[in-house]
Protein backbone atom coordinates (compact mmCIF):
# COMPACT_ATOMS: atom_id res chain seq x y z
CA UNK A 1 0.00 0.00 0.00
CA UNK A 2 1.33 3.29 -1.29
CA UNK A 3 -1.49 5.41 -0.20
CA UNK A 4 -0.96 8.69 1.96
CA UNK A 5 -1.06 8.67 6.08
CA UNK A 6 -2.80 11.51 7.66
CA UNK A 7 -0.86 12.82 10.39
CA UNK A 8 -1.18 11.30 13.40
CA UNK A 9 -1.68 13.78 16.51
CA UNK A 10 -3.15 13.01 19.92
CA UNK A 11 -6.40 14.01 18.69
CA UNK A 12 -6.92 11.40 16.41
CA UNK A 13 -4.56 9.14 17.74
CA UNK A 14 -6.38 5.20 18.14
CA UNK A 15 -4.93 4.99 22.04
CA UNK A 16 -7.73 1.71 22.70
CA UNK A 17 -7.15 -1.62 20.65
CA UNK A 18 -4.47 0.52 18.54
CA UNK A 19 -3.97 -2.67 16.97
CA UNK A 20 -7.67 -1.18 14.90
CA UNK A 21 -6.31 1.94 13.97
CA UNK A 22 -5.18 3.50 11.12
CA UNK A 23 -4.48 6.04 9.72
CA UNK A 24 -3.96 6.01 5.62
CA UNK A 25 -5.93 7.19 2.87
CA UNK A 26 -7.32 4.65 1.65
CA UNK A 27 -8.76 3.03 4.77
CA UNK A 28 -10.08 5.96 5.60
CA UNK A 29 -11.60 7.19 2.18
CA UNK A 30 -13.15 3.46 1.94
CA UNK A 31 -14.96 3.29 5.07
CA UNK A 32 -16.44 7.06 4.20
CA UNK A 33 -17.42 5.97 0.29
CA UNK A 34 -19.44 3.15 1.61
CA UNK A 35 -21.67 5.28 3.82
CA UNK A 36 -24.33 7.87 3.18
CA UNK A 37 -25.33 8.53 6.85
CA UNK A 38 -22.58 10.33 8.73
CA UNK A 39 -23.05 12.29 12.08
CA UNK A 40 -21.15 15.58 12.12
CA UNK A 41 -20.69 16.91 15.48
CA UNK A 42 -20.00 20.48 16.28
CA UNK A 43 -19.86 22.48 19.53
CA UNK A 44 -22.21 25.76 19.90
CA UNK A 45 -22.14 27.95 23.12
CA UNK A 46 -20.33 25.38 24.80
CA UNK A 47 -22.71 22.92 24.07
CA UNK A 48 -22.13 19.39 21.96
CA UNK A 49 -24.81 19.09 18.83
CA UNK A 50 -24.75 16.05 16.52
CA UNK A 51 -26.62 15.87 13.07
CA UNK A 52 -27.05 12.66 11.25
CA UNK A 53 -26.20 13.86 7.61
CA UNK A 54 -26.25 12.38 4.27
CA UNK A 55 -22.31 13.18 3.03
CA UNK A 56 -19.79 13.00 -0.07
CA UNK A 57 -16.59 12.95 -0.51
CA UNK A 58 -14.53 14.64 -3.47
CA UNK A 59 -10.63 13.90 -2.76
CA UNK A 60 -10.02 15.24 0.63
CA UNK A 61 -13.04 17.13 1.11
CA UNK A 62 -16.09 16.30 2.49
CA UNK A 63 -19.35 18.08 1.85
CA UNK A 64 -23.42 17.75 3.06
CA UNK A 65 -25.63 20.01 2.15
CA UNK A 66 -29.09 21.35 4.03
CA UNK A 67 -31.39 24.43 4.39
CA UNK A 68 -29.84 27.39 4.34
CA UNK A 69 -32.00 28.53 6.95
CA UNK A 70 -30.81 25.77 9.70
CA UNK A 71 -29.08 26.22 12.72
CA UNK A 72 -26.39 23.40 11.55
CA UNK A 73 -25.57 25.35 8.55
CA UNK A 74 -25.64 28.65 9.62
CA UNK A 75 -23.42 27.44 12.33
CA UNK A 76 -20.80 25.81 10.02
CA UNK A 77 -20.78 28.83 7.59
CA UNK A 78 -19.00 30.69 10.34
CA UNK A 79 -15.60 28.18 10.09
CA UNK A 80 -15.82 25.99 12.93
CA UNK A 81 -13.88 22.95 13.87
CA UNK A 82 -16.48 19.73 13.11
CA UNK A 83 -15.89 15.58 13.86
CA UNK A 84 -17.46 13.64 11.28
CA UNK A 85 -18.06 10.08 11.83
CA UNK A 86 -19.12 7.09 9.77
CA UNK A 87 -20.02 4.11 11.53
CA UNK A 88 -20.75 0.60 9.74
CA UNK A 89 -21.79 -2.41 12.07
CA UNK A 90 -20.91 -5.70 10.68
CA UNK A 91 -21.00 -8.19 13.33
CA UNK A 92 -22.26 -9.49 16.95
CA UNK A 93 -19.36 -10.94 18.15
CA UNK A 94 -20.53 -13.05 21.47
CA UNK A 95 -18.59 -14.75 23.98
CA UNK A 96 -18.13 -16.74 27.03
CA UNK A 97 -17.55 -13.75 29.12
CA UNK A 98 -19.51 -10.43 28.98
CA UNK A 99 -16.26 -8.66 28.92
CA UNK A 100 -15.39 -10.27 25.74
CA UNK A 101 -18.11 -9.32 24.09
CA UNK A 102 -17.93 -6.73 20.70
CA UNK A 103 -18.96 -6.30 17.26
CA UNK A 104 -17.32 -6.02 13.99
CA UNK A 105 -17.22 -2.86 12.25
CA UNK A 106 -15.60 -0.44 10.54
CA UNK A 107 -15.80 3.63 11.65
CA UNK A 108 -13.76 6.50 10.52
CA UNK A 109 -12.85 9.40 12.41
CA UNK A 110 -12.82 12.83 10.85
CA UNK A 111 -11.60 16.62 11.74
CA UNK A 112 -11.75 19.81 10.12
CA UNK A 113 -12.90 22.97 9.69
CA UNK A 114 -15.91 23.81 8.10
CA UNK A 115 -16.72 26.21 5.05
CA UNK A 116 -19.75 27.49 3.44
CA UNK A 117 -19.44 26.89 -0.25
CA UNK A 118 -19.90 30.41 -1.55
CA UNK A 119 -18.89 30.25 -5.18
CA UNK A 120 -21.23 29.62 -7.62
CA UNK A 121 -19.53 27.23 -10.02
CA UNK A 122 -18.55 24.59 -6.74
CA UNK A 123 -22.15 25.21 -5.24
CA UNK A 124 -23.86 23.93 -8.36
CA UNK A 125 -21.00 21.28 -8.96
CA UNK A 126 -21.80 20.09 -5.30
CA UNK A 127 -25.21 20.19 -5.27
CA UNK A 128 -24.87 17.93 -8.59
CA UNK A 129 -22.60 15.82 -6.65
CA UNK A 130 -25.28 15.32 -4.07
CA UNK A 131 -27.54 13.18 -6.73
CA UNK A 132 -24.71 11.82 -8.84
CA UNK A 133 -22.36 10.61 -6.26
CA UNK A 134 -25.34 8.37 -5.66
CA UNK A 135 -26.92 7.52 -8.62
CA UNK A 136 -24.31 8.40 -11.44
CA UNK A 137 -25.85 10.36 -14.50
CA UNK A 138 -29.25 11.39 -12.70
CA UNK A 139 -28.58 14.58 -12.58
CA UNK A 140 -29.82 14.74 -16.07
CA UNK A 141 -32.80 13.10 -16.03
CA UNK A 142 -34.40 15.53 -13.68
CA UNK A 143 -35.90 18.64 -13.45
CA UNK A 144 -33.14 21.28 -13.58
CA UNK A 145 -32.43 22.72 -10.10
CA UNK A 146 -33.97 26.22 -9.70
CA UNK A 147 -32.35 29.24 -8.42
CA UNK A 148 -34.75 29.85 -5.50
CA UNK A 149 -33.38 25.96 -4.78
CA UNK A 150 -29.87 27.26 -5.05
CA UNK A 151 -30.75 29.83 -2.48
CA UNK A 152 -32.67 27.99 -0.15
CA UNK A 153 -29.37 25.46 0.07
CA UNK A 154 -26.56 26.03 2.55
CA UNK A 155 -23.47 23.44 0.67
CA UNK A 156 -20.56 22.75 3.69
CA UNK A 157 -17.32 21.64 2.20
CA UNK A 158 -14.64 20.67 5.21
CA UNK A 159 -11.04 19.55 4.31
CA UNK A 160 -10.04 16.48 6.37
CA UNK A 161 -6.72 17.78 8.39
CA UNK A 162 -6.68 14.59 10.45
CA UNK A 163 -8.39 11.57 10.10
CA UNK A 164 -8.22 7.69 11.47
CA UNK A 165 -10.22 4.42 10.72
CA UNK A 166 -10.81 2.07 13.40
CA UNK A 167 -11.58 -1.48 11.97
CA UNK A 168 -12.70 -5.19 13.85
CA UNK A 169 -13.35 -7.77 11.65
CA UNK A 170 -12.54 -11.22 13.38
CA UNK A 171 -13.71 -13.81 15.33
CA UNK A 172 -14.27 -14.39 19.18
CA UNK A 173 -11.30 -12.79 21.27
CA UNK A 174 -12.33 -14.91 24.15
CA UNK A 175 -9.47 -15.82 26.95
CA UNK A 176 -8.23 -18.61 26.40
CA UNK A 177 -8.57 -20.37 29.80
CA UNK A 178 -12.59 -19.43 29.26
CA UNK A 179 -12.52 -21.93 25.69
CA UNK A 180 -14.06 -24.79 27.38
CA UNK A 181 -16.74 -22.53 29.22
CA UNK A 182 -19.97 -23.98 27.91
CA UNK A 183 -22.00 -21.61 26.55
CA UNK A 184 -22.33 -20.93 22.51
CA UNK A 185 -20.12 -18.31 21.15
CA UNK A 186 -19.73 -16.87 17.58
CA UNK A 187 -20.27 -14.12 15.55
CA UNK A 188 -23.55 -13.12 14.10
CA UNK A 189 -23.37 -11.07 10.79
CA UNK A 190 -25.09 -7.85 10.50
CA UNK A 191 -25.67 -6.35 6.86
CA UNK A 192 -28.19 -3.69 5.44
CA UNK A 193 -29.73 -4.35 2.38
CA UNK A 194 -31.69 -3.01 -0.27
CA UNK A 195 -35.17 -3.79 -0.71
CA UNK A 196 -38.16 -3.99 -3.60
CA UNK A 197 -38.40 -0.08 -5.29
CA UNK A 198 -41.91 0.68 -4.41
CA UNK A 199 -42.36 3.62 -7.57
CA UNK A 200 -44.07 6.56 -6.90
CA UNK A 201 -47.79 5.91 -7.16
CA UNK A 202 -48.17 9.10 -9.43
CA UNK A 203 -45.53 7.81 -11.88
CA UNK A 204 -46.01 8.18 -15.39
CA UNK A 205 -46.99 4.79 -17.10
CA UNK A 206 -44.20 3.01 -18.54
CA UNK A 207 -41.41 4.91 -17.00
CA UNK A 208 -38.82 2.50 -15.55
CA UNK A 209 -35.70 2.96 -14.07
CA UNK A 210 -32.90 4.35 -15.87
CA UNK A 211 -29.14 3.32 -15.46
CA UNK A 212 -28.42 5.60 -12.41
CA UNK A 213 -30.68 3.23 -10.47
CA UNK A 214 -29.09 -0.07 -11.82
CA UNK A 215 -26.77 -0.49 -8.93
CA UNK A 216 -29.80 -0.61 -6.35
CA UNK A 217 -31.08 -4.37 -6.92
CA UNK A 218 -32.93 -5.51 -3.97
CA UNK A 219 -31.04 -7.78 -1.86
CA UNK A 220 -27.79 -5.77 -2.30
CA UNK A 221 -25.42 -4.62 0.56
CA UNK A 222 -26.12 -0.76 0.61
CA UNK A 223 -22.37 -0.23 1.72
CA UNK A 224 -20.99 -2.21 -1.41
CA UNK A 225 -23.69 -0.74 -3.95
CA UNK A 226 -22.24 3.06 -2.63
CA UNK A 227 -18.98 1.91 -2.90
CA UNK A 228 -19.39 0.97 -6.74
CA UNK A 229 -21.20 4.24 -7.03
CA UNK A 230 -18.37 6.46 -5.76
CA UNK A 231 -15.93 4.66 -8.04
CA UNK A 232 -18.61 5.18 -11.27
CA UNK A 233 -19.06 8.88 -10.18
CA UNK A 234 -15.45 9.34 -9.83
CA UNK A 235 -14.73 7.76 -13.56
CA UNK A 236 -16.57 10.93 -14.37
CA UNK B 1 -51.40 8.58 23.49
CA UNK B 2 -50.67 9.62 26.98
CA UNK B 3 -47.04 9.47 26.89
CA UNK B 4 -45.05 12.32 28.48
CA UNK B 5 -43.12 14.57 26.78
CA UNK B 6 -39.95 15.97 26.64
CA UNK B 7 -39.68 19.86 27.39
CA UNK B 8 -39.35 21.59 24.53
CA UNK B 9 -36.20 24.01 24.31
CA UNK B 10 -34.10 25.99 22.06
CA UNK B 11 -31.75 23.48 22.10
CA UNK B 12 -34.16 20.18 20.81
CA UNK B 13 -36.45 21.78 19.25
CA UNK B 14 -36.86 20.74 15.86
CA UNK B 15 -36.74 23.37 13.55
CA UNK B 16 -36.30 22.24 10.31
CA UNK B 17 -39.43 20.05 8.38
CA UNK B 18 -41.13 20.97 12.49
CA UNK B 19 -44.00 18.37 11.16
CA UNK B 20 -40.97 15.40 11.55
CA UNK B 21 -40.64 16.19 14.92
CA UNK B 22 -41.50 14.74 18.33
CA UNK B 23 -41.41 14.97 21.79
CA UNK B 24 -42.67 12.02 23.46
CA UNK B 25 -40.95 9.80 25.59
CA UNK B 26 -42.18 6.80 23.56
CA UNK B 27 -41.70 8.14 20.18
CA UNK B 28 -37.99 8.77 21.74
CA UNK B 29 -37.85 5.38 23.41
CA UNK B 30 -39.17 3.21 20.57
CA UNK B 31 -35.71 5.19 18.24
CA UNK B 32 -33.42 4.52 21.28
CA UNK B 33 -34.81 0.49 21.83
CA UNK B 34 -34.44 -0.31 17.94
CA UNK B 35 -30.48 0.68 18.33
CA UNK B 36 -27.44 -0.58 19.73
CA UNK B 37 -25.55 1.63 18.16
CA UNK B 38 -25.66 5.46 19.20
CA UNK B 39 -23.06 8.37 18.30
CA UNK B 40 -21.82 10.39 21.57
CA UNK B 41 -20.45 13.95 21.18
CA UNK B 42 -18.94 16.01 23.85
CA UNK B 43 -16.31 18.83 23.87
CA UNK B 44 -12.82 18.80 25.19
CA UNK B 45 -10.73 21.65 25.38
CA UNK B 46 -12.96 23.34 22.71
CA UNK B 47 -13.19 20.51 20.51
CA UNK B 48 -16.03 18.73 19.34
CA UNK B 49 -15.34 14.78 19.42
CA UNK B 50 -18.00 12.13 18.58
CA UNK B 51 -17.64 8.14 19.39
CA UNK B 52 -19.83 5.50 18.26
CA UNK B 53 -20.84 3.46 21.05
CA UNK B 54 -23.18 0.81 22.45
CA UNK B 55 -25.20 2.03 24.37
CA UNK B 56 -28.74 0.99 26.37
CA UNK B 57 -31.75 2.40 28.39
CA UNK B 58 -32.97 2.01 31.72
CA UNK B 59 -36.22 4.20 31.82
CA UNK B 60 -35.18 8.12 31.54
CA UNK B 61 -31.18 6.99 31.70
CA UNK B 62 -28.75 6.01 28.88
CA UNK B 63 -26.08 3.86 29.68
CA UNK B 64 -22.44 2.77 27.77
CA UNK B 65 -19.35 2.02 28.75
CA UNK B 66 -15.75 1.23 28.09
CA UNK B 67 -12.36 1.54 28.98
CA UNK B 68 -11.63 3.15 32.12
CA UNK B 69 -8.38 4.73 30.57
CA UNK B 70 -10.03 5.71 27.53
CA UNK B 71 -10.33 9.41 26.74
CA UNK B 72 -14.24 9.25 26.61
CA UNK B 73 -14.82 7.62 29.50
CA UNK B 74 -12.31 9.79 31.74
CA UNK B 75 -13.75 12.85 30.26
CA UNK B 76 -17.08 11.95 30.57
CA UNK B 77 -16.50 10.56 34.29
CA UNK B 78 -16.15 14.62 35.05
CA UNK B 79 -19.64 15.45 34.21
CA UNK B 80 -19.96 17.26 31.09
CA UNK B 81 -22.84 17.86 28.49
CA UNK B 82 -23.24 15.17 25.69
CA UNK B 83 -25.29 14.69 23.03
CA UNK B 84 -26.24 11.09 22.08
CA UNK B 85 -27.81 10.31 19.00
CA UNK B 86 -29.22 7.49 17.22
CA UNK B 87 -30.32 6.84 13.61
CA UNK B 88 -31.85 4.22 11.44
CA UNK B 89 -31.52 4.64 7.72
CA UNK B 90 -34.94 2.93 6.51
CA UNK B 91 -35.16 4.22 2.76
CA UNK B 92 -34.01 5.91 -0.27
CA UNK B 93 -36.39 8.64 -1.31
CA UNK B 94 -36.33 9.55 -4.98
CA UNK B 95 -38.09 12.40 -6.56
CA UNK B 96 -38.16 13.96 -10.04
CA UNK B 97 -35.86 17.49 -9.02
CA UNK B 98 -32.71 16.22 -6.65
CA UNK B 99 -34.40 19.01 -4.26
CA UNK B 100 -36.73 16.79 -3.05
CA UNK B 101 -34.45 13.57 -2.80
CA UNK B 102 -34.56 12.60 0.59
CA UNK B 103 -34.61 9.46 2.90
CA UNK B 104 -37.07 7.77 5.25
CA UNK B 105 -35.04 7.70 8.74
CA UNK B 106 -36.09 7.77 12.15
CA UNK B 107 -33.39 9.76 14.56
CA UNK B 108 -33.55 10.70 18.24
CA UNK B 109 -31.75 13.28 19.63
CA UNK B 110 -30.86 13.38 23.28
CA UNK B 111 -29.15 16.19 25.81
CA UNK B 112 -28.18 15.54 29.44
CA UNK B 113 -25.25 15.58 31.67
CA UNK B 114 -22.75 12.37 32.16
CA UNK B 115 -21.63 10.80 35.36
CA UNK B 116 -19.59 7.68 36.32
CA UNK B 117 -21.72 4.89 37.73
CA UNK B 118 -19.39 4.95 41.17
CA UNK B 119 -21.94 2.77 43.34
CA UNK B 120 -20.50 -1.31 43.42
CA UNK B 121 -23.78 -2.47 42.89
CA UNK B 122 -25.39 -0.18 40.13
CA UNK B 123 -21.98 -0.59 38.34
CA UNK B 124 -22.44 -4.58 38.45
CA UNK B 125 -25.89 -4.60 37.75
CA UNK B 126 -25.03 -2.45 34.51
CA UNK B 127 -22.30 -4.73 33.27
CA UNK B 128 -24.76 -7.07 33.32
CA UNK B 129 -27.56 -5.41 32.07
CA UNK B 130 -25.13 -4.28 29.19
CA UNK B 131 -25.22 -8.16 28.33
CA UNK B 132 -28.91 -8.99 29.04
CA UNK B 133 -30.16 -5.95 27.44
CA UNK B 134 -29.54 -7.72 24.50
CA UNK B 135 -29.50 -11.19 24.77
CA UNK B 136 -31.73 -11.76 27.46
CA UNK B 137 -30.44 -14.15 29.93
CA UNK B 138 -27.12 -14.83 29.03
CA UNK B 139 -25.46 -13.46 31.70
CA UNK B 140 -26.02 -16.50 33.74
CA UNK B 141 -24.24 -19.05 31.37
CA UNK B 142 -21.22 -16.49 30.62
CA UNK B 143 -18.37 -16.88 32.59
CA UNK B 144 -18.51 -14.42 36.00
CA UNK B 145 -17.19 -11.11 35.57
CA UNK B 146 -13.76 -10.61 37.67
CA UNK B 147 -12.64 -7.65 39.85
CA UNK B 148 -10.19 -6.71 37.68
CA UNK B 149 -12.87 -6.70 34.58
CA UNK B 150 -14.72 -4.26 36.73
CA UNK B 151 -11.72 -2.27 37.27
CA UNK B 152 -11.07 -1.96 33.92
CA UNK B 153 -14.34 -1.20 32.90
CA UNK B 154 -15.75 2.44 33.33
CA UNK B 155 -19.67 2.62 33.41
CA UNK B 156 -21.12 6.35 31.90
CA UNK B 157 -24.87 7.21 32.80
CA UNK B 158 -26.57 9.76 31.32
CA UNK B 159 -29.88 11.19 32.42
CA UNK B 160 -31.92 12.27 29.45
CA UNK B 161 -32.98 15.89 30.53
CA UNK B 162 -34.08 16.98 26.95
CA UNK B 163 -34.80 15.11 23.81
CA UNK B 164 -36.39 15.00 20.30
CA UNK B 165 -37.29 12.54 17.65
CA UNK B 166 -37.92 13.09 14.06
CA UNK B 167 -38.89 10.89 11.75
CA UNK B 168 -39.74 10.36 7.87
CA UNK B 169 -41.72 7.64 6.59
CA UNK B 170 -43.95 8.37 3.82
CA UNK B 171 -43.40 7.94 -0.10
CA UNK B 172 -42.03 10.82 -2.57
CA UNK B 173 -42.06 14.46 -2.12
CA UNK B 174 -42.11 15.83 -5.43
CA UNK B 175 -43.09 19.76 -6.07
CA UNK B 176 -46.67 18.93 -7.89
CA UNK B 177 -45.83 20.76 -11.50
CA UNK B 178 -42.98 18.10 -11.27
CA UNK B 179 -45.49 14.59 -11.89
CA UNK B 180 -45.03 15.02 -15.42
CA UNK B 181 -41.28 14.75 -15.72
CA UNK B 182 -40.08 11.83 -17.62
CA UNK B 183 -38.41 10.13 -14.38
CA UNK B 184 -38.37 7.38 -12.38
CA UNK B 185 -39.66 8.38 -8.63
CA UNK B 186 -40.44 6.42 -5.60
CA UNK B 187 -38.87 4.83 -2.48
CA UNK B 188 -36.20 2.03 -2.04
CA UNK B 189 -36.23 0.29 1.32
CA UNK B 190 -33.48 0.02 3.31
CA UNK B 191 -33.18 -2.65 6.37
CA UNK B 192 -30.35 -3.69 9.07
CA UNK B 193 -30.21 -7.44 9.04
CA UNK B 194 -28.99 -10.53 10.52
CA UNK B 195 -26.70 -13.25 8.90
CA UNK B 196 -26.27 -16.94 9.52
CA UNK B 197 -24.59 -17.37 12.82
CA UNK B 198 -20.77 -18.17 12.58
CA UNK B 199 -19.85 -20.87 15.46
CA UNK B 200 -16.36 -19.93 17.07
CA UNK B 201 -14.38 -22.45 15.82
CA UNK B 202 -13.20 -23.53 19.56
CA UNK B 203 -16.73 -24.20 20.83
CA UNK B 204 -17.34 -27.31 22.45
CA UNK B 205 -18.79 -30.18 20.87
CA UNK B 206 -22.28 -30.17 20.94
CA UNK B 207 -23.27 -26.88 22.10
CA UNK B 208 -25.67 -25.42 20.57
CA UNK B 209 -27.66 -21.48 21.05
CA UNK B 210 -29.50 -20.99 24.05
CA UNK B 211 -32.53 -19.06 24.73
CA UNK B 212 -30.92 -15.91 24.71
CA UNK B 213 -30.35 -16.13 20.85
CA UNK B 214 -33.30 -17.17 19.89
CA UNK B 215 -34.46 -13.72 18.88
CA UNK B 216 -31.35 -13.60 16.94
CA UNK B 217 -32.55 -15.38 13.45
CA UNK B 218 -30.99 -15.52 10.71
CA UNK B 219 -33.02 -12.83 8.11
CA UNK B 220 -34.38 -11.01 10.87
CA UNK B 221 -34.29 -7.04 11.45
CA UNK B 222 -31.93 -6.19 13.94
CA UNK B 223 -34.14 -3.17 14.99
CA UNK B 224 -37.12 -5.42 15.22
CA UNK B 225 -34.68 -8.11 17.60
CA UNK B 226 -33.55 -5.05 19.54
CA UNK B 227 -36.71 -3.99 20.10
CA UNK B 228 -38.63 -7.41 21.12
CA UNK B 229 -34.76 -7.63 23.51
CA UNK B 230 -35.57 -4.60 24.95
CA UNK B 231 -39.01 -5.56 26.21
CA UNK B 232 -38.05 -8.87 27.41
CA UNK B 233 -35.48 -7.31 29.32
CA UNK B 234 -37.86 -5.19 30.97
CA UNK B 235 -40.25 -7.78 31.77
CA UNK B 236 -37.33 -8.94 33.95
Amino acid sequence: MTSQSYPITPRNRVKRAPERGSYDHATVHAILDAAMLAHVSYVLEGQPFCTPTLIWREGEVLYWHGSSASRMIRHLATGVQACVVVSHVDGLVLARSGFNHSANYRSAICFGVTELVNDPEEKMAQLIAATDRFYPGRSRALRAITPQEVKATGVIRMPITEASAKIRAKGVGDDEEDGNHPVWAGVIPVTTVLGAPQPSSALLPGLVMGADMAPYAPGRRLDEVLTETQAVYERG
